[in-house]
């Protein structure tokens, strides 16, 4: 009795499992395209792709005492195409993550443990800027600079999710001082003074 | 004098035939990405691509008395991309088809034969049903709950149209009692009785 | 022992109920926006709103003995939003649906009675070409000329399904023909004969 | 010395303040559209409109032991459009997230205390389940079956974000039991026993 | 001092480096997909892929005494997938682009020499038509019907802007006489006559 | 002989004008949804609504010695919804558009007249930085940091082309020196010295 249900759903399903796309978990082998990688054979796929254990406490022992570690689709292929990611945020006292935009994302973040200072600034030029306690969420819009700091005497974690499985980031500083920008460009398109420019190439490696 | 227009012609012509996407014919052998399948070579397509005549009454000697023929991407090619898809809906007299979703796309079925009882369930877990006669069309909201039932004395017919290329199709019972999703979880995440999940189990299939 | 439940979630479905978009049904009275129309208040919203039984057969005592009877958002607000629409169309013996595109929807034919004779033509100028019987479907790609002729000796039906719940149409004749478009200049843009011109400005109402 | 640049740049903010989009809180007296809600003036927009401090521990003394909290677009207008919102899970000993899904959103659990099984059901049948400890995040594809359930001997806690600023959620028992979809069509499409929908119905509510 | 900036940033930006897409330049080796072509890997793009030298003036010297050069996806890689797109176009005196449509762009014309004649028929059958000087713009939005003359006694130059990396063109008269679509069906469907549609089949080298 | 076409077409059209979009005007009274404004009414559309004559020569006498003058929805309300803008960029001997983003939207600059210096950074922080000369094009990708420059000893004329009709702009300066973001948190988050943002705060304007 159970067959024929089965022949009537079998084509339902096969067609269905052949074609539709329920998640596309990235085949990061393939080459990247538009709209992210290309999908995994559905018999490859596993829960092991929907999971992920590696949001560990990340190492604060640098100068800007942050750390963000990623779930991301390089790290976590069952997010592509699926308009989601997220990332664990561990500031340690005095940690600040700079001022940075997300060419392609929005943000919300949710303060786990401590204090955060965190803000943006709009196009139209005004500062949304706020201290977060433990349980508060703040969202940052797409593409507009923002900052988060470790407000408090105590390490802070957060999580982070993003509109997008593979977010970018460009950090304000690296992007001005820590490549090859003529030093000239930098002073003529921001104002600031040569030795200041200078100075900071020097801390993160830029050159020209 | 023909021969300009064509110099001038040929090169916008060859330009956009060359890249502009009119239409991206699914070449199903390539992995398939999160916006479908890469697009077959135009020389390659013909009007073979866009036609389908393989819409036949299916065979409703099952169960539940019904049979869905679709021409999706897998079936249809020329669909993919298009946003836009269709299948036959063949209901004997008693035929049924089952509580489902479809997580990717809206569908409007318009009866072609027969008496039809339809409904979906909102997420405000309000219930749309009405009985369909020949000529009156329903549609069903992306993702809700839906269902269709003969309601008259004589077989069928209706065709659905879909939102997308290749909808998914997420059957509840299917879901529930015919795959290994151990008894207790279904029981705790359902509250559906022990004997009942067993007994739906041992007709679909189910384990665990 | 119901009253926890409803507590826990109605919380849920009293947040979701006010926000979450399951659908949109139109409010024809609101400004139309981009995205469409506003939804209408979801407590006024009835299953009246996602049926629809004005699909009857259309009057083909016309020129062209051919009527389309259209189920768009204008007369079913239900797939306001929900990316489908569907149509009816009567093609009497001798019936034309003339040369015409839709600029922001995809097609899908399915031939209910009747022989159809139907076309498109490729930004590449490649003709896409065929006769349907009763049970074939076709698809026309978005913004793209294309046609339908009554090739048989009986009336034929077809439902029409677009991609779009509210699908603008330019027929090539009433766009030529039909308005006050300068002759002069539908001669230098389409290198017609003047006399052909003002012959079908005369069958059209066409000015200037 | 100052002016001038004032009035280059006033310019460039003066059209970009009125117009451009960077966010559009969501003004909720406005009514919805596809969209969305329309944008409060952005002179009315404050740091409040961005951050949300409701996040508090929800009450799970209720039958299934659990208690979802949003920050959705209706207590959350900020995240109106950025395509992404975020809620709190409180999971008591034994609490049980039932089987549900969004139709319009994927989603991504992060576990910050307990343990938690959590799985969904692809549309090719498969199940995708796993324990998961403090620390670990799953995905939940948009539109698929889903649960989640403490697994642990102490309270557990999660937060959840979604790929929609305001996901719907449509609960499987609350939407087959707790409406007035007739009892028949209940058993006719799900094959459930007339005394098992009865029960059920009973304890959620539903009727006819 | 610099090294664990480092670390801590690399991390971000190798992640960032080999998954987000701030951009996707065209590897034209690839297959085509449905939004576009796969990225050229990072490491082999270079500022030549975003930028073009070949807007050179076009060659008029054909029938419609006017030239159309593109940098599109084909000729500039770099704009794949980024929404936009631009061509020069060049009018000789008495020079003409007939009557066209794109099927899945809008485009934007700035004047920069000469005056032009631009107009374009809406779905409701309303001519928008206007005499452009130098400076003017003007907006065709998608899929409509639309042309451009040089309206004065020297030669036009303009710059045509696309909201597609890759815009589709669709000319009338190359659709309907400029391939093998059987001159019956082209009388039935646009109305012209015979001697009409045979004498442009005989300009553009149509067959049938 | 007429009317029968006329009463066959005027449906068709009827419901296509009052309902279809192929454009939507904005009308600038009404409140700014996530998708742009509400559309004017179809009868108070005329053809001044897609032709633009303001884009005058800016004036360029300011510290930078630049001027943009903008075609955006606010200016140029037909692009409303058509993803696709333009501007005027002059830029006198020595103008600079300082460093800046658009959050939203892509960017092709074609230049008139001149020689400019141009340039972004990707977030993988790589500088793609060219001297484009007249004819030449170039794109900016969404949301990355970038810059134009005279680099020549004449005036510069450029037009730009964005992928929104109303594209946000974050300049760096004003969003770093030009409002109340207190000094502190600027120095934390960017690393420059304190004389330096206080220096640059005098001439912006900023508090804080």
């Amino acid at each position: 009795m159970i067959l024929p249900i089965f022949l009537m759903f079998s084509f339902l399903l096969s067609s269905s499992s052949c074609n539709a796309l329920d998640f596309c978990v990235a085949d990061l082998k393939t080459p990247q395209g538009l709209a992210g990688y290309s999908c995994k054979k559905l018999e490859l796929v596993t829960v092991d792709d929907f999971v992920f254990s590696g949001l560990h406490a990340g190492n604060t022992s640098n100068l800007i005492k942050a750390a963000v570690t990623p779930a991301f689709t390089a790290q976590f292929p069952g997010v592509n195409g699926l308009g989601i990611s997220i990332a664990r945020l561990d500031l340690a006292v005095g940690g600040v993550v700079p001022m940075h935009t997300h060419p392609d994302s929005s943000e919300i973040i949710v303060v786990i443990q401590g204090i955060i200072d965190a803000g943006f600034v709009s196009s139209a030029n005004k500062v949304y800027f706020r201290t977060l306690k433990t349980g508060d969420i703040m969202v940052f819009p797409q593409g507009l600079l923002h900052f988060q700091i470790n407000a408090g005497t105590t390490p802070a974690l957060a999580y982070v999710s993003f509109s997008s499985p593979s977010p970018g980031v460009q950090i304000l500083d690296f992007a001005l001082f820590g490549n090859d920008l003529p030093s000239n460009i930098i002073e003529e398109t921001t104002f600031l003074d040569d030795a200041q420019v200078k100075k900071l190439k020097g801390v993160l490696g830029g050159t020209g």
